[in-house]
């Protein structure tokens, strides 16, 4: 299952050249995963990391850009969930312009105490939810 | 006549305080702005900017902070047009959560070319449509 | 007494129009304080906030640009207290390139309780520090 | 050889974990990037965006987040040249804090002109000046 969402390019992500600054992607990203945690998962994405403490920290990111997208553009921002771990969600991400890929990234976040600041397993209702997403029930 | 959205309070737009960082906010002004020329006005933001390279900067702004907001909030955002000169336009913008004021901003911008950089008359049409908006028509 | 500082115009301060984007002064003035906490005043801005749990959230902000700054110039900063309240510090603030003045704010930040979320009077040595510098002593 | 300089962790690069959020450490390493354009290489970064309209946009990035970084520490920001191609730098970027390991990356960018906005050849000057850097000469 893919959760997307239009996002339009801001006069506030692009740069001298009048295309997105790279690490705005990343904050779009970002955004798109507290977006599929509220919309698509119904976990509430600011409940899990306010009320219960759980971090989702990201650990690493494999991005290929390859093409620019503008200011005023209406881009398609896609996400799937590659891989399950004890503590770790692999997801699959992209932003797309028509059929046109713009990005393509694999960023793993850990689901983490706030608290220690250690990496926990992930929460039964979080696996639960991610699971029924992933397999598109 | 009064352009209104709601905001999602982002994990990116708060400090550590898990709190909005007050930059943040006019950002979010700015993304305002955008959508108020595209769906208010129908003017199209990025198509006054980019095609028809007339500027939007901001000259002066005047903002009180009164309440702080928190991850997760679903704010609203308003805008009002204030005041409009030769090349200036005057904006009331504020943010707030139910009934609660959050920030009042009052913002100046003006009509530039961007070929000159030099301030430009608010072109007609842009002026009809702002007219129209302030008067509520 | 003025805490003056050079900042470089990088590519990520600036716009479409390859000037700065206007909240990014911001995060210019913002870390000015930062680095007048440090080196200014000699309190340590992060042991203020981190370890004393001391806030400093900004109330008010009034700010004019009168010119641009483009990428790859180097401006300065300047800071100077121009009044101290019960739990108030209002700052003024300015960007200049050489003699010509780029941006001036004026900007009223308070003193706060991280665990409250509540205004305090301006701690006894943080009070001496910010009068021996407005004293220029 | 390697470029390295001291980056403070201010509290405009956290998040309400009071670590560093993850697209923040992107644009510290851009502004490395410049920095080293300027005071490494000798070639003034802004010289060739802006006046010889070279592009330096990133067409990939690999990165690891080993540990967090919290407001108010000192880290330091390495960039060694891995490979040069006909029109791609594969720069290995890393923050370190003391001896211990916060971020690695691994990122490419292409020169391109910006008129075309297509790949050219690394221009003769800056292969040349990439080269000695790399040879540490």
């Amino acid at each position: 299952m893919k959760f997307e969402r239009e996002q339009l390019i801001r006069f506030s992500h692009c740069d001298p050249a009048a295309i997105v600054f790279f690490p705005r992607y990343f904050v779009m990203f970002n955004n798109h995963v507290e977006d599929w945690f509220d919309d698509g998962l119904k976990l509430g994405y600011s409940r899990v990391v306010t009320e219960r403490r759980v971090g989702l920290p990201t650990v690493s990111i494999r991005c290929d850009f390859s093409r620019p997208s503008r200011m005023g553009e209406r881009v398609h921002l896609g996400l799937e969930v590659e891989r399950l771990g004890r503590s770790s969600i692999t997801l699959a991400l992209e932003c797309r312009h028509g059929d046109e890929l713009r990005v393509r990234a694999q960023q793993v976040i850990v689901t983490q105490s706030l608290d220690t600041g250690r990496a926990i397993e992930i929460p039964a209702d979080i696996r639960a939810a991610l699971t029924a997403f992933q397999q598109g029930t």
